[in-house]
Formats: C-alpha cells, sequence, structure tokens
C-alpha cells in the first residue's frame, strides 16, 4: 500500500507521509527524494530504546551513513544547553551545511531537533520522524521549533519548516495510554474548529482508536495533519489564522501553569475547550448543546471535562490573570477561539471577564 | 543634509541610511518608519559607556518606551549564555513580539543582539545601529547573525534581516585606530572584487580617511555597503554569488586560526587578499602587477601585506590544512574567490597546492 501523502504548502513547501510500517522503511524514500551526505539521528533515551537501532540499521541498510545522538528524555531536556551540546556533537563528527538531522521521538524531541536544525551552521535540513500522537498530530506539522526558559515555555525557538515528515501510526502500540489520550486532545480540537467529519467519526469509532486498529489510527492522523497543513499553509508565522490552532489553549495554558506543568497538556487543553465552547454558548455565539456534544466524545476517550479532574480548584481570577500571558504572543490582545458551531470557529477579542467566569464556573 | 539611503532587496526588503549625526537623531525616522511597542537597547560595556545615554535619551524624548541592556564588551560574550541572559531579561521586562531590539554595538553586538532577535518567542523585529566601521560596512548588512562554540566560530546562528540600519560615520572618531584599519581592510575587499572606483577613490584619498573626515568617510561607507547590498539582495542565504564576500577570506581564516584569534580579523584578510591576488597571477587568470597594486593600497592604509607582520610563520601545508575547513559551508567544495582583474572576480575550485603552496612562499 502506498503512504498517504499530504502537502504542506510553506515557503519552501513539504510533504508528510503516513503509512503503517514506515518507520522500518524510511530511507529508500529518503534516498529517493532528498539529496544530502550525513543524517544525525536526534533522540531522546527512551524513544532511543525503543526505535533508534531500527531507525539506524534501516539507513545504514541504504547505505546511508549516520549516527545516532540521544539526551535525557522529558521536559527538562527543552533547554538551550541541550542544543548547545547536541551541536558540539554535531560539529565534532563533521556534520555540515550538506547533511541532514533526523528527528525522532516525540514533541520535545522534535522542537529540540529543529531548534538545533535551524541555527546550526545557520540552519541545516532536517526530517521530523514523530512517535507520539501528540507529536505526530501537532508539533512535527508546521515548523515551531523551541526550547523553555526558566521564565517559561517555548520562548527561545524559530519558525523552521522540515523537510519531509514521516508519520508511522503503528508506533503508537508502544505508547503509554496517556500519552494516546494526550494526542486524542489535539485531534479532537481538529474536528471541532475544522472538520465536522472527523469529529462525527470519532464518535463513532472510539473503541478501535483506543485499541490503536491502525487503519483507524492512519485515518485520524491523516484527517488532523490535512487540518494543521490547511492551516500553517495559509499562515506561516502566526500572524492570523494559525491562532484557530489556539482552541482550548489559552484556558489549557493557564491550567496547565496553575497545575505547575504536571497534568497532561492534552488533559488540560481537553478541559479548556469545554470552557471556550460554554463560553460561546454564554455569549449566543453558540447553540446550547454544543458543549455538551463535545463533553461526551472527550469522555468517550477518557478525557477530563472538568477542571476539578485536574486536582485543581482555582478562582476564575486566577486563571483571567494567567490568560493575559498569551496576549504576549498575539500581540497585545486577548484573542479566544470560540465556536458557532463544529466546524465553525470565531476570533473573539477580550471576551468579557462576567461571561467567562460563568463557563469556568460550569466546568468546575 | 538627508541621509544617503541604500535598499537591501531581501525577503522582506529593508533601508540602510547612513548620516552624518544620525546617532542623536535616529528616533524620528524610527518612530516614522516603523511600528512597534518598546525598544530593547542591547548594547556592549564599552559603547553603553560611549553612546548608551544618547541613543536611550533620543528614543526617550521622542515619547519612545526604551530600555538599555548591556553585556561585557569582547568576543568571549559571543556565546550562547549571553544570548539566554539577554532573553530571561527581555522576559522579565516583558518585551513581547510587538516590540524591537535595537543592537548598539560593533560585530559582537550586531551578531549576538541578531541571533536574539531571530530566537526570541521566535522572532520579534530588530534594527542594527553599528558603531565599528567593520560593523557598518559588513555585518551590519546581509542578515548573518551569530554566537561561537568552543569548536569554532559563528557555528550557532540564523539568517535574519534586520528591519532597518542606521550608519553614523561620526560615531569613528571614537574608535580606536586598529579598528579603523579593520574595517578598511574590507572596504579594500569591496574594492577589489566589485568597485574599481572605490580602488581609485581609497588610492588618492586616504589622508582623509586616515584622519575620519567625515564625507570621505562616509562615502566609502556608502560605496561599500552598496556593494554588500547588491551581493545579499542576490543571494541571501549564502548558495551562490555571496561567495565573492569571502575574497581573502579563506586564508585570512587560516591565518586567524593560525594566531589563535590574537590578530584583528582584518589584518588577517588583508594579507589574505594579498595571498588571493598573487595565486590569481600564478594561475595565468590576472596579469603580473596586480597584487602589487593591492600590496601598495593596503600599505598606505597601514595593513599588513605579509604574513611575517602577523607574527606568524607557518609552513604552506598547515595552511592548506586549515582552509579545508571553509569546505563545510560550501557543501564539500574548497572554492576560492580569485581576481582576473579590479573588479573581476572569479570563483575558483580547488586550487592546486603548489600554485598556492608559491603565492604563499611569496607572502612570507
Amino acid at each position: 500500500m502506498n503512504p498517504k501523502i499530504i502537502k504542506v504548502r510553506t515557503k519552501p513547501p513539504y510533504q508528510i507521509l503516513i503509512q503503517n510500517g514506515l518507520l522500518q522503511n524510511l530511507s529508500q524514500d529518503l534516498a529517493q527524494h532528498l539529496s544530502f551526505g550525513k543524517v544525525a539521528i536526534i533522540t531522546d533515551s527512551t524513544v532511543e530504546k525503543l526505535y533508534g537501532k531500527t531507525v539506524l540499521e534501516n539507513l545504514q541498510r541504504q547505505n546511508i551513513s549516520a549516527q545516532l545522538f540521544s539526551f535525557p528524555a522529558g521536559e527538562a531536556s527543552k533547554h538551550i544547553f541541550t542544543v548547545q551540546d547536541l551541536a558540539r556533537s554535531l560539529v565534532q563528527a563533521n556534520f555540515d551545511r550538506k547533511d541532514l538531522i533526523l528527528a525522532l521521538g516525540g514533541g520535545v524531541v522534535g522542537d529540540v531537533a529543529g531548534f538545533l536544525a535551524s541555527i546550526y551552521l545557520r540552519g541545516i535540513p532536517f526530517v521530523q520522524v514523530p512517535t507520539t500522537l501528540l507529536a505526530q498530530v501537532d508539533s512535527s506539522v508546521g515548523g515551531k521549533t523551541g526550547v523553555d526558559l526558566p521564565e517559561g515555555k517555548n520562548l527561545l525557538g524559530t519558525f523552521y519548516q522540515p523537510v519531509r515528515v514521516y508519520i508511522d501510526p503503528e508506533v503508537l502500540k508502544t505508547l503509554p495510554s496517556v500519552e494516546l489520550k494526550n494526542g486524542l486532545a489535539e485531534v479532537i480540537k481538529y474536528a471541532c474548529t475544522l472538520k465536522p467529519r472527523l469529529f462525527s467519526y470519532l464518535a463513532r469509532n472510539s473503541a478501535k482508536i483506543l485499541a490503536c486498529e491502525e487503519r483507524a489510527l492512519q485515518w485520524i492522523i491523516s484527517e488532523s495533519c490535512q487540518a494543521k497543513a490547511w492551516v500553517v499553509s495559509r499562515d506561516e508565522k502566526e500572524s492570523g489564522l494559525r491562532r484557530v490552532l489556539n482552541f482550548g489553549h489559552t484556558i489549557g495554558h493557564a491550567l496547565e501553569a496553575l497545575a505547575n506543568y504536571q497534568k497532561p497538556h492534552g488533559f488540560c487543553v481537553a478541559v479548556g475547550m469545554v470552557v471556550s465552547a460554554r463560553l460561546s454558548e454564554n455569549l449566543n455565539l453558540a447553540q446550547a448543546g454544543l458543549s455538551q456534544k463535545i463533553v461526551a466524545l472527550l469522555q468517550t476517550f477518557g478525557l477530563p471535562t472538568k477542571i476539578s479532574e485536574l486536582d485543581l480548584n482555582p478562582e476564575p481570577e486566577a486563571i483571567f490573570t494567567l490568560i493575559q500571558r498569551d496576549k504576549k504572543v498575539w500581540k497585545g490582545k486577548l484573542t479566544m477561539v470560540l465556536l458557532k458551531d463544529l466546524g465553525q470557529y470565531v476570533f473573539y477579542e477580550n471576551p468579557p471577564f462576567s461571561a467567562l467566569k460563568l463557563a469556568l464556573t460550569q466546568t468546575l
């Protein structure tokens, strides 16, 4: 079976390939479609154990000179020191501008390796091989790279597009269930904002998806990547449309911060989507019942739908203060993504606190 | 008098303004041509003392909210830690994507501040206000940013264009004489490769230039920036034509490394240009006498023309080994920029060692 191919029309454009078993099989496509010297596989300690050897040997069988560089798994590695350490190793191993970086792993690996690729010798090409659902449907597409500062997440980074993305749904079989759910929250985000047919599919096929049935996974990943590719193709550097990807994230980020980043991103986004849907109803943008549909779908996948499920009990004022931070990114305006209906998003500037407070109270 | 304006046709394009006294006077142009919130002036300890207050007060008089961030002067500050420290200070002072970075200083400040601007919140706008001749005619134009690694110079960085460049030749009056010469070597590089009329002007007006006569400085800076802008407009990311800027630099970089970076860049480039001109003659590309013209001009400005003047006495083989490093940047090929005549450059791949050895021996 041929891989599903999705085109991302950035400058320069690139393709996302989705196919079961692609991880054992990507070297042929790589050699056929890209021109490069050596390959630096950048991965973390967890993914190295699972798939490092597979990818390395697959490349070497194709007579591609490849070397593996690994760093400790976890958000703590999303640091400029990791980038510097990797850069030094690459210089010492004589990697230059004609060589290629291959990011093998989840979001942290993709963000760090992408950032490294964008600043190493002022930029060398890189491919993404995401191994978590979250990375497959979100961070591996769109070119956002970055590391954290003590003051906050992703404060240093670049917009830098990969030259190709390889997605193998089969690898999700080794993914912990909480990580699968983490990614499913983002899939549901696309379903709510851009893909009503994905919403119905998810509702009908939850059992298959939770059992990692390959065809079902491939379909929802493909739909999600299409949605993200459509957005990124129209707004590469976050100047307008790309804000739609922030549905559930304004509140979600505030909840994540309140939980000291000890709760999964997707879980916080799930609750954020519920609050946003309720806010949409409270502002009479959406008909009553929309939020309930979203709550039902999230519950089907075992995702939280109440703030208390995140072990939080914040004052609405505290959340209101935290969401002001999002202004930084959007040139001083607090814009929330709300819904008129499934697939019909609205950018809503500075929503009144009273309506937001009600939505938060309804979601405690 | 209106400023001299030079357009750089990168994506997006920007303008270089050259005018005496511009440093006391840039806030009006800034407010008129750019839209931004606050200004972060990034500078080093030396330039802060000389011009920090001038620029800060000039901005504040125009009711622009501005803050000064300084780091210790010197190449040792060209480190990823400096970038991280500055980024943390900017976050703490609430700088966001609508704000502006102003790089006030020489090459190190421009490289560090430009790199910071390119990765802070994934990129915010920045302007260059270069205060050394070298920065005015070279590093402030063209969008190369970066920091060093223990393994080598400029190994981490980006291509990131400023939104505007302000050049005030008057500031060169406070510049140490060795720093003026350092910049003049790059001016002579443009004269040799792209601007024969600049070559004659330099030969006729050396006394005025060395005395920092303002009109003469303004003219040679303007000619140099035009040459660089012409090159960069045609090759933003170093894929071809931009190699012309490397005239004298392949050998120059090797000499710098041999001198443990204790000799000024421009001095090493000056000797590198002599070697390259002699190599051009040895390969029968140029007529005999070209190298002598270049030697004479360099000597007029007190620049070295022999390897021994850099207190070095290397074996030609050592230099040949070191210049192989340049391959890294140029996709595996060692390309030297040679001359048929003044203003007529040639890209010459893998010159024979015998001819290079002769040129080196002639320049000991």
